[in-house]
């Protein structure tokens, strides 16, 4: 099978930001700097620390800023930390702060880009392409993705040539890691295939990401549909947390602790520290008081069961 | 990708069966009768109306006779209704009570096979292909099956070997509908893709079927890696129910719906009916009180949010 195939799985925490956002209570920046240290320890590639939106309207993401500043005074862990841009003026806060690697990005969905953004999918690309190059510039690592580009809550199906169109421009900008975000949940694994197939046929030194949301139950099987295509970064949460405040029906990522689970099964980034991801799920859940969505926080890795 | 290879998805539905055996509360038989009796017009092709246990060992199931002679009795539905026996007694039971399609198996799992049955593997394996040969001798359709066949909550890892022995003796038999249960979840994608592929190869007129638990999180990812390496039938529970009450750890199967969703998303066995199978969930679900692990269920199908 192709995760035998992959040599190169790389595994992006996205929880901190895309997780937390959509919380109804802000979590104290010490409960945050904790877990992300407890993330950047674990041997987790790259690490999403929050995202540059205004305070007033995503409230969770406020101390982004503060919490660069704190994990890259003298950082020795060799993840790479992440951020969401989604404008110049995020950009700039980035710029200010730390960031390593900026993700930006445009939804291929008329709809939910004017909702998100308050502009359409083509003036939001440009922008976002703008912005992308400035970063570059500035030495930074940059990921672009395309929002909603497996479907929208809004719209129903988003036609695989606007993504494919989306892609194009960002190649033609020279931006060549590329993620494609499944924002409400609607790819399925034929479609992951078909559609990671076409953009990988682009270009030949393009770096897919992919970005899942478990919203019917095919988060998981949409991840290995999409190692299976070639793609080498996988965008998770811890504990499984979740979801996309602007979009109709929002659902949590794929958990980052089931996922390296699920490749260590097959001896695939044992460099992973399984423990302290469980760990840092299971204080998560406790923390918020609930059930998360993940699954082995709760039940334990299979080893440590079988033994236990 | 290899839904678009694969003709024939049979749909399994083993929810009546295997979902309400652990489920606390036994189920009132109108109840259970008017589940099944949806879940038969709703297009699926096997339902599993419930097992043939000591009724004091498994007092979920004290009602199964009962329910076949109900559901037969001028029967015009084309779903197969299929029964499971553990032994001679049940094969018994079963014939005299109407069941059209017997599901019988043994654990490769040495321990899981004398906790359930008092029996070792190869003890086990003969008396079930004994009482097959009986039932395939009266007309009915047989499916063998190997539980725990990817891993045991008790043993940890079970050998390929051990896996492809048991189907050999089952071929040797002339039974060759088999059926890898997956009893503790410890399945992975690529693991399903090459013990299924092994099997596949060890006769051209095997069929194949599959079990899947979602203990750990990958029951649907593993269902998309037995549908690529050829599987045909596959067992779900509806609502997402489910368990084995004799293992260590245990969790639900991947919900019927939730699959049936999928499968439609790609245009894949669109004569089911959705909205059917979702009603049944959502009933089961306000019979039991509870969230069950079924998503599509909670969210609605996405055509209908989309246009909701």
């Amino acid at each position: 099978m192709s995760t035998r195939n992959s040599p190169r799985i790389l595994l992006h925490e996205v929880g901190p930001r895309d997780g937390l956002q959509v919380e109804k209570a802000v979590v104290p920046i010490e409960k945050k700097e904790a877990w992300l240290r407890d993330l950047m320890a674990s041997g987790l590639d790259i690490i999403q620390v929050g995202s540059f939106v205004h305070p007033e309207k995503v409230p969770q993401m406020a101390d982004t800023d503060e919490l660069f500043r704190r994990l890259t005074a003298g950082k020795v862990s060799s993840a790479i930390l992440s951020g969401l841009a989604l404008n110049e003026k995020g950009l700039e806060r980035g710029l200010a702060c730390g960031v390593e690697m900026f993700c930006m990005g445009a939804s291929a969905s008329e709809t939910h880009s004017r909702k998100n953004t308050g502009m359409g999918t083509e003036e939001s690309t440009k922008r976002i392409i703008s912005a992308a190059k400035t970063a570059a510039a500035a030495g930074k690592k940059v990921q672009v993705s395309v929002q909603s580009a497996f479907g929208c809550g809004f719209e129903g199906p988003i036609s695989e040539e606007r993504v494919l169109n989306m892609v194009r421009a960002y190649l033609e900008a020279g931006l060549r890691n590329i993620s494609l975000a499944d924002t409400a949940g609607h790819a399925n694994p034929a479609q992951v295939e078909r559609l990671f197939g076409a953009v990988l046929k682009m270009d030949k030194d393009i770096e897919c990401a992919c970005h899942f949301h478990n919203t019917y139950g095919l988060g998981m099987a949409n991840m290995f549909a999409a190692m299976r295509a070639g793609v080498v970064s996988f965008e998770t949460s811890f504990a499984g947390l979740g979801g996309c405040p602007f979009t109709k029906v929002a659902a949590g990522n794929v958990a980052t602790e089931d996922f390296a689970h699920a490749l260590q099964r097959e001896r695939l980034r044992v460099d992973v520290n399984l423990d302290r991801l469980i760990a840092v799920a299971r204080d998560a859940a406790a923390h918020f008081g609930r059930d998360l969505q993940g699954f082995v926080y709760k039940t334990g890795a299979i080893g440590k069961v079988a033994s236990g």
